[in-house]
């Protein structure tokens, strides 16, 4: 499975901010869409960062409230782990695993095309296995499954 | 795979906090274990609610600053998701899909037995691939893959 197709389901709408927005903005972002993080964007299809609720909680641990005010320029991560629409499901997991993030943006041809999570990840693997359930159920009720049928109807 | 099976590997330890606890507090205790959700626990055994880093974010954003020194009984999900060691990791991934969690209690006759994530479901999942791949490698390097050399060498 392709991340191509991921996002065929999903959708290539991506939430983005720009890094001068604050914290408390993103906050407001993030609950408004419902989402767990926003790329960081001035033109919303370039990547200058990336904000996670887990970023958000962490920069609370360690400078408090006050970082409500600050803006996410200082706060992004910067390097952000991106891939292409042709990267597979397994490579993403795999990225994800590795680096212990839960977002991934896509690029395509260096534009942000779409935004990966963790969570579509895991429903991706799901419908996976719910079309393989549903093929095993049409071979069988197709009478696939018993091959001796056709040749017992000929006699 | 089941449950129990990724725990053997994760290990059986939950990070619990109580609920008098304040807002400010779990988000020390998230950073200081590194993880996203805590259990909510007088006991350490029992579960009355678990707080994540979404639920952190989202009181931030309805209510501001002003939530850190809340106590987690105003914050916490009280209703909580849980399985059991036996539960297999395809059932988790669609409790996780369809309830849009991260984080699922574990419990064994009544208590506490471990927490499952959505990040250690995709590294379940990428063990099972590395290891269906060096289970093919071995098949084909041991030879099997080519049944007509056993019958040569006995000519």
């Amino acid at each position: 499975l392709l991340i191509e197709h991921v996002l065929h389901t999903k959708g290539h709408d991506v939430r983005t901010i720009t890094t001068s927005a604050t914290v408390a903005d993103a906050v407001d972002e993030l609950r408004r869409h419902n989402v767990g993080a926003l790329v960081v964007s001035e033109s919303g299809s370039t990547i200058e960062g990336i904000i996670s609720e887990r970023d958000i909680v962490r920069a609370l641990a360690t400078d408090g409230a006050a970082v409500l005010d600050r803006p996410l320029s200082d706060l992004m991560t910067t390097e952000v782990a991106t891939c292409g629409p042709r990267a597979t499901v397994d490579e993403l997991m795999r990225l994800m695993t590795d680096r212990r993030i839960r977002h991934v943006p896509v690029t395509d041809e260096g534009t942000l095309a779409g935004l990966v999570s963790i969570g579509d990840i895991v429903k991706s693997r799901i419908d996976e296995l719910q079309a393989e359930a549903e093929t095993l159920h049409e071979y069988l009720a197709s009478g696939a499954g018993a091959p001796l049928s056709s040749s017992s109807n000929a006699s």
